[in-house]
């Protein structure tokens, strides 16, 4: 008889997302009347930018002759979008990245789910808490992370690194020793970002103890702070010890476009073998490319104009996110976030638990938010939402907490 | 110090395509006078269907609205995707499989890679000698092979079934007991297909002995003879112990657009566990849905007009097809396959080795193909050529062959 990864059903409850949705689907069922206003899940609301469109119209001719029909795209992905990333995500920071340490993905959750295949079983794992639940769920998935006890909602064999207001929602060095550590700036759920001296002992820890930290830097084009670092490779050091994780869901709104793209710089190497090679027959062998036209579209964000209307985008939401923080304070509220990042983290009122003042909002103000104890045990108490709604709906959900 | 996962370390090469492709680049660069036909790698040549191109502008259009734009995609793809291939697919041939037993992806091999997360390490695979690579090279990664033997191009821990011209390609139940069992037809490389009461004593033995079958229809387009099954549910029994897995990159010309979905149906259980509930925690955990656009661009091939576009674009590949056969068949050589499937499959004269006739062809008929130990111990003296070229190409590329 066959066997199945055991490691699937030691998963507590379903992926975190999956079960909002499904609270909020049986809630409008029995109030179909209800305006429920959605600021939950990470998911953007502005369509995509003039000049993507204009790409995507033009790739998609491109697709319609016989002349300029793309099939299978380049194993690291279109050299004129790894050409344009290395140039103005990193050569143009100041970060030594050359186009061939790129790898062009379908998405971020792909790739970090993903990049623990290279990993052995048998590597500690340490991450945030809270957390996106995505790092933890697929190291689980793949026997990493020990047993989970329901009662302190921790797994057995992985390091818990606590990020509330004690500790400005900074992870501090851990006292055991780590393998694969888990940083993700701007953070989410917290919304707050990491100091550079701070990052930079984070990268000196890792290559004195020779782990490897898998840096998701989904959310940098919300930065607005000087003083914040948009890459791990700004860390002096950093290509020895570093994987960075991105994507074009948040800054060019393709969540529903799908694509991102993992650096793997060649000088990071565990006893002489190259994590790029790995990678790369990784990438080769279980992955067939993005789309020629979403690649396309990708590029295009590169441009002048797609530069300027992306920081539209960004601004938009992040015009949101003041609304929503500034309202908060002034409804009396504990807040955090919203100033480097879309996300805005709060403390719940009353001692209320997340999922009581999830219940709370619901029915009694008819917004959607995310549960703070969601995204591990120190996200109790903590409460998420989301600048990447639209502007009107935004400021109806602040009038009505701040009216309660 | 982090661990690699050192089961990659033990995969012979590269991936059998990039070797190719740097072989013809190092010929070319060498000799840039020369007129290369490629018939090497199964990627399309034909442009996409025009109902799927404006299709697909019409879902661009939609993505620049906020009223029609569409962010993260459902979890398993949507609605009226995975309805028009329950529909057109399965129900209208017989075989009751329902919408939510279908999961829409990012292609055939994603699939055929990721499938095996959901299985134990210690499952025993089957698979059919010549096959696939990524099938074995997949199972390698997670450990699943045992250790690689250069002489015998082995792995200690696989089965391997040949299939060879003495039992028509037609792989043969083993008598070592088997957990996971590779399928696909029609076959590449060999361009065969299997007749359905083999396909049923398939199913009867894994029902029989708790195995799972993977069963690979990424070609099921391709066939016209009557007789032969589409999808392996049109064997009795078949949903309690197969997957099939799909693709629209042969039918619908997709290699470069990537659109694919894998049926886990219901029935399917182990020790009482679905893996369709596995499948799909790892769908909603390690992936995020395919793009939109595209989604909505495959649904097109469900409709008439997309039917008729798409059964045209077989016919012009299998006209080629007929032509490699025939020309070949003609030039003496011994020819199998391209009937039912756009792979011809040509034992090598002279008792020359695949890669021998693999140099051959480049150099001096400047014809690329893919040598037949490629794909396993049992590919040696066989050689594929693929009928994805264009008319002319293949038409100049036989007559080459022929007039040698």
């Amino acid at each position: 008889m066959f066997k199945i990864n055991e490691n699937y059903l030691k998963l507590p409850g379903s992926y975190l997302f999956s079960t909002i949705a499904k609270k909020v689907s049986a809630y409008t069922e029995a109030n179909p009347d209800k305006d429920i206003i959605r600021l939950g899940i990470g998911d953007v609301t502005l369509p995509l930018a003039p000049c993507v469109i204009e790409r995507l119209h033009k790739a998609v001719d491109e697709m319609a002759s016989k002349e300029t029909f793309k099939g299978y795209a380049p194993d690291l992905g279109y050299e004129f979008l790894r050409d344009a990333i290395a140039l103005n995500d990193f050569k143009m920071r100041g970060c030594d990245i050359s186009a061939d340490e790129i790898f062009v993905s379908d998405g971020a959750k792909s790739d970090s789910g993903n990049i623990g295949d290279i990993f052995a079983t048998d590597n500690k794992i340490a991450v945030c808490d809270p957390v996106y639940p995505v790092y933890v769920d697929t190291n689980a998935m793949a026997g990493r992370t020990g047993v989970y006890d329901q009662d302190t909602q921790k797994w057995s064999d992985v390091i818990y690194m606590p990020c509330t207001k004690e500790n400005n929602f900074c992870p501090e060095i851990p006292s055991q020793t780590s393998d694969i550590i888990y940083l993700c700036f701007p953070n989410n759920p917290t919304g707050t970002t990491i100091p550079k001296d701070k990052l930079q002992e984070w990268v000196d820890y890792a290559l004195k103890v020779g782990a490897v930290i898998i840096y998701d830097a989904a959310y940098e084009a919300y930065i607005s702070s000087d003083d914040v670092v948009h890459s791990i490779y700004e860390c002096n050091g950093a290509k020895g010890c570093a994987i960075e994780i991105r994507s074009f869901s948040k800054n060019a709104g393709f969540t529903g476009t799908r694509l991102g793209y993992t650096v793997v710089p060649h000088d990071l190497k565990c006893n002489g073998t190259s994590l790029h090679s790995l990678w790369a027959r990784r990438h080769g062998t279980k992955f067939n490319g993005a789309p020629y036209i979403i690649q396309a579209a990708g590029a295009q964000i590169y441009t002048e104009e797609g530069k300027k209307q992306t920081k539209e985008m960004v601004s938009y939401y992040m015009n949101n996110a003041k609304i929503i923080r500034e309202g908060l304070i002034d409804a009396g509220y504990e807040v955090y976030g919203g100033v480097d990042a879309p996300y805005i983290w709060l403390a719940t009122p009353d001692k209320m638990t997340s999922w009581e003042f999830f219940d709370y909002l619901l029915e009694e103000l008819n917004i959607v938010g995310t549960p703070g104890s969601g995204f591990g045990p120190s996200g109790e108490g903590y409460f998420r939402l989301t600048a990447f709604g639209s502007y009107e709906n935004t400021k109806r959900a602040v009038e009505r907490i701040v009216n309660k």
